[in-house]
């Protein structure tokens, strides 16, 4: 068929070229967005008097004739329609004849990406909360059941003080709670209707966008129409909350990988979540913590590729934006499909209690409480309590022990300013209750901060719940 | 002097060392916030009775007696040092005597480097908040008398619809409006105070973070200790939120360099905001706008760089970490210098509507209009529309002329469809405030744009206002 | 089928997990190479006497009747054969029987993948090197007959000097030699055979290396084999040179828009090469341009991907590998298409040396050669004759016209240093051809650099060939 | 003092323009780059006729003077200076009086700077080169003595095969390899002289630039003096192997940060390379390895930052190319530190070769040697082979052995295949040294691969001294 702008050109465009322009392959996937985007247009037409009753419920019937054959597979993309907004259109057309062709009045195609692309990625935002939300109450469950599952608490990956196995999930959750909370500020501030902007000035038809606005579910309208055609910092702002989302995963993938070396044997993976090698039979390779790890970068590189595209653009569209899409869907996919699978891998995991009681008696981790107990009891200023511990340590190592093995007398021995009852404050459970404070790894701070987020999962489910029927 | 960790080190650090390791160079910006923090630490110290009034007092004499020489100028950063804390606390230990070295006390330079980071990325976006909202102001004061300025509106940078300077210059206000939200809600998520959280699991002190809280004039104290120590998403969302500021900055400086151009001259820089060559004499470049376009690189750069630096690392902190600071403040400085150059500049160029206008009569500016009047008038469907405009369109050019310059009867004959009035809707004025719906070009409306849009700087400017005397 | 390696494993994996662990997807791309690496590698088992001459024939056989099926789209990739080293050995298992399972005797995926994906983009090296010559040919062809085309040469976007099109045609591809030469180095460092490492550390069977080296037209064996799985270097050299590819094309695009723009005229797109509005339908958008312009931003995402991924990354293999084959696959379509496009674009697009010549009257071009003839007939000091020609040009403006239109008196009466003959040298054939040094405007130079760079194409194109058939 | 470039411009620069416009703070570090191009530029003119003798000797003269008091740190830079250009200028015509001004004859800024930045990064280029052969053979020196200390071989970090420690080392050192061979190219590629390209078109002068080639040490002149002005090539070519240097030193740092865990301890790094924490005084934390890592961060991030800014760019000199600088500064500073940083950390860790071969014992090391003994000896297909080692592990893990500690009795009890002689296979030493191909881990191979390198180490470094001597 013809293009449906080819009004004043001569020559046919050549194949290489539909490849090389056509977004219809990738943009389809906006096909929701655009029927629902097209029946609010339509129903806005009728409203200011450009479209009989007749011809909306026409346009209407036809645009949901559509819908079910695209659901059902039934619809046949082809690079000639270009993009989604014609391949609709002519469908439209050759269903229900020349009525069609009045759907596109006082409308432009880049008001009408602008609205598909925008209704996609809050639909979509929605749905990476709900995933955030799943994993967080994943990692909650287990930290629940571990806080006072001893391990070895590192900085720098070195011993540092004893902790829980839950404080350290408390951790991760509490980085998967920032992203939900840049989601919903994302929502908010991007939640506008642009339909109605026309090319990049408004329309002569006086649409009224207040309508389309509640049609469609949006807060208020765009203020500016060569600001709304032009604008895609929503598509951005997505890009950046899937980046932090994935550095996130990448951190706990990493604590994952580690700890279920041979080195570690914190935890092992289930037999689902890791892979065997084509030549070492006796390997258990964790390669879905690996992969998790990995995609950091593709979605890194996803905003930074639009981040570039963006720059030094001048107002209003320009064709360059037609790359905005891709690498969205890719990461909204793949952050999608990670978020499932890292809570799937957390649930299936084994857990080694002893194993991390065993480390955790390696490396002195009990020394800042020794300082804290020549400062607290013994009068010392912290300085001096830290060389002091540091003597301790000294010693115990040249007997090739850890300081929890020295008997009283040989730590009193080192330093003179040392008290009894220093030997009590070096075990580990001791220890970790010890940090009683907000915030801090002791049992009843732990099960504190678990109630707190577990309060924060349960009413962000309940607004999603509330926001759902209100936009769908 | 003898390094304060140094107890169990037997060898000395070398000077390539010192100057790898030490932060001191840089981290020394933060002075203001790491007094701070002192201060708040030794009062909660006071007040769970660790310090007494005396020691308390004395300490904070002598952080403010260093904080002078600071301020001053009198105060030597060594190398030596390492890093802000050290080189504080040392000149504390030297002022005041053993009684500083109990400030350390119930802290650890984890919990301490959280601190200040924070607070000095929470003050810089109030500064940067600042800065948006003035160059808003400067916007909408030109915008404000160029609501009848007809110019050519372009996509794809060729003349689409007539439109007017003061629209084009909404458009970019709405940018910056973006950015100003994106920072408040960043400041909210981030306003949570990481002191008490020690190296990672908590103090055995019995810290009160509340109090903590409260005298550093954040929202509530951070959740979980270890993600206190570890989180960076602070950092990163501001790198984020000046990439997006550069973004748009870059897009309206392209504009400005069009705009300066021989080939368009719709405006000229001011002499201050452009500069000479040392070869052609006659020459004026956009210096100005060139490296304000040109500097979103290196913000974007820095936004890539940190996202690396966290990638993949383990909890809690780790000393990669030490590299989230230098792109943060280079991008601070930076992005400030922007804000306010390009509102200087702005206030500063010449303006020449009559270029504008001339330009606006070049490229059938109306013929969307004639599309419009097609359907509106003449009953025709917008697509049929589209195509008899073309028709007209390739008959102006066949003669030479605008399709504006067509008479009546002329227009009428490429179409019998088209009816008697359609030259009235030709004119750029017509055009233009026909547009007149939420969003468009017309004077009417853009005056009503501006009008939401000062209305929400005098609103920010308040907020400012009140939050500023709330923090500091 | 059961998982070739589920040896050990007692659960199945799910759906979810095949979809994200799986390669198939996207790997099956590799499948020429895979076949070619096991035929190389079925030889050389033979030559170590693990095969028979019967087995290596049935094998050999087997893989070339599986190479048709997938070359005629007979062959169906399922997500459970994982990646396209299983699909194609348990399709050579299921065609020849058990002999199939003995090819993966001295073999593992690690060096399997590694040979693959490298064999995969040093052909790909090759295919790019061609595009590019063939582009550089396409504008030195049009640089040809604009060699005396005078156009205004800009800095800044502002005019400068007059240089003739052809000129500014020869800088375009001086920038596509620069990637040619790049490729080419990339091609040599990296054009070692890895195959033969196995797992990481070398197999016990005595593979012999040179032949598998020899077998598959590579300069050497890769050295170490814990490094050769590892080693992803050649992939991120792809990126980086299509990268910098982009970068260019970039810029050739930019002024292609600018050029087709009302405001310059300089040319005209081929309708084939421009698009319509779906609602101005007078417009003619560089929509080819803007796109090549903006795909440079995903092949940048794409190398900052891959450097994401490796970075930290311990040796030797680890999963998050897996991630570098979709970015470079994306990469090399792209840039493909753009190559071919670009070339297209020019070979088709109009030039218009009248409008060039106009603009060229514009901006006082020639400023330069007064202060010139000031320095060498004048004897004034550069710096001097640059403050006079300021003057000049001052004195022109104030008269509003072009300094070339000033009568040799005005021009006198500026300054007494002046001389005779000064007007001479205003005109613009004069300037240009006055820059006649090796690199310069003038026509003859301009002549000699497409000569140079007429030669380099040729003669890399005869490389190309040889090369090709040495390799193929 | 009144701007060099001042003569049309009525207003004066604002203090704030200056800091944003004025580049004198960084480019001052092209201050010898930039005299050495004067010297030779002056001397040319002499040879062209431009300068006579006298006045060529007097400019010659007083930029000795300048150098000398640039070096001693005698020359004080002011931002009103703008650029080390000017600045240098400035003081040459303050000091030899007019004559000085005739230096700017037949040339821009344009080609002054390309000329300058080039020579830097050419000088950089080979220091770098320098300091990656200086490391590789620090690591070759460690890898010699450890060609027969055992340690497990890691995939996926588990344990896969046993390798010796020099063999890992190796790994490393190939990837400072390419890194030298990544540079030599980058030299050859970008080794020719822009000078004499003038703002953009050539000179009017008959600059002889073979002369200045030669003066200046390059291969030869570039092609084109548009793109001369326009290419940054050689700045992102330098940035992007400065990336990958990083990559790889992050991958080394990764290692070393691991292996000095308490889980791993296969080494102890200096107490120079480590440091203490200010709360646990009895830790030893691997900051050095840790900075070496996230120091990638940083470099990535400036080729981004490059990349984004020559994106979409026009030709030929634009200011926002005046961005170049500072990131290839900042990022050849950080990288010669790391590398120097990381061969002193290498040199004086300490080896714990018992850990590395206890750690070795652990994870069936041998079950590939298992399985290649069935293929080899008991005549099983390889897949077949890889099922049966996977049983034998299965069994030695439910009696929570190693295989190595089942009899063989045991071994062969678990498929009648297996032949006698096979518990000989599966001692590590013999494991490691079946491994006796090219790229192998055996000793003799690794000692080969010791051998090629330190040969590739020898010549490369002749080659710096010939090609230092023949540049300076």
């Amino acid at each position: 068929m013809a293009k449906l702008w080819g009004g004043r050109f001569e020559l046919d465009s050549s194949a290489l070229l539909e490849e090389f322009n056509a977004s219809i392959f990738f943009d389809k996937q906006l096909w929701q967005e655009d029927i629902k985007g097209s029946k609010a247009h339509a129903k806005m037409l009728h409203k200011i008097g450009v479209l009989s009753e007749e011809e909306t419920q026409e346009i209407i019937n036809g645009l949901e004739i559509i819908a079910q054959r695209i659901s059902r597979g039934e619809f046949v993309f082809n690079a000639s329609d270009e993009d989604i907004h014609m391949a609709i259109e002519s469908a439209l057309t050759a269903l229900i004849g020349d009525v069609g062709k009045k759907l596109h009045t006082a409308r432009s195609r880049n008001d009408q990406v602008a609205l598909d692309f925008r209704l996609y990625v809050l639909k979509s935002n929605k749905e990476i909360v709900n995933l955030l939300l799943e994993l967080m109450a994943s990692i909650l469950a287990i930290a629940k059941v571990h806080t006072s599952t001893i391990m070895p608490g590192m900085t720098h990956l070195q011993h540092a003080q004893p902790i829980n196995f839950g404080f350290a999930l408390v951790a991760w959750a509490c980085n998967f709670k920032r992203d939900v909370e840049r989601l919903l500020s994302d929502y908010t501030r991007n939640n506008k209707c642009p339909l109605g902007s026309g090319a990049l000035a408004g329309t002569p038809y006086g649409n009224d966008r207040i309508f389309l606005t509640q049609e469609l579910g949006f807060d208020e309208p765009t203020l500016n129409a060569m600001d709304s055609v032009s604008d895609r910092d929503f598509a951005l702002d997505m890009l950046y909350s899937l980046s932090m989302i994935m550095m996130h995963i990448s951190r706990v993938a990493e604590e994952l990988v580690l700890w279920s070396s041979s080195e570690f044997k914190f935890i092992s993976l289930s037999d689902e979540y890791a892979t065997g090698s084509s030549i070492m039979p006796q390997k258990k390779n964790p390669d879905v913590p690996e992969l998790l790890r990995g995609k950091s970068g593709r979605v890194y590189g996803e905003l930074m590729g639009l981040l570039c595209v963006m720059k030094g653009l001048p107002f209003a569209y320009n064709k360059d934006t037609q790359e905005d899409k891709e690498g969205v869907f890719d990461a909204l996919k793949n952050v999608g499909l990670c978020l499932r699978i890292l809570k799937e891998c957390l649930k299936t995991m084994s857990i080694h209690p002893e194993n991390m009681y065993k480390m955790a008696k390696i490396g002195h981790l009990s020394a800042t409480d020794l300082a804290d107990f020549l400062v607290r009891e013994c009068g010392v200023a912290f300085r001096d309590a830290h060389h002091i511990t540091g003597q301790v340590v000294a010693y115990a190592e040249s007997k090739g022990v850890d300081i929890s093995d020295l008997s009283e007398k040989e730590i009193m021995g080192v330093d003179s300013r040392i008290k009894q009852g220093v030997k009590a404050v070096l075990c580990l459970e001791y220890s970790m209750n010890a940090r009683n404070t907000l915030g801090g790894t002791a049992v009843t701070q732990t099960c504190h901060q678990i109630e707190v987020l577990e309060s924060f999962v349960r009413e962000q489910m309940a607004c999603l719940q509330v926001g759902r029927s209100k936009n769908e």
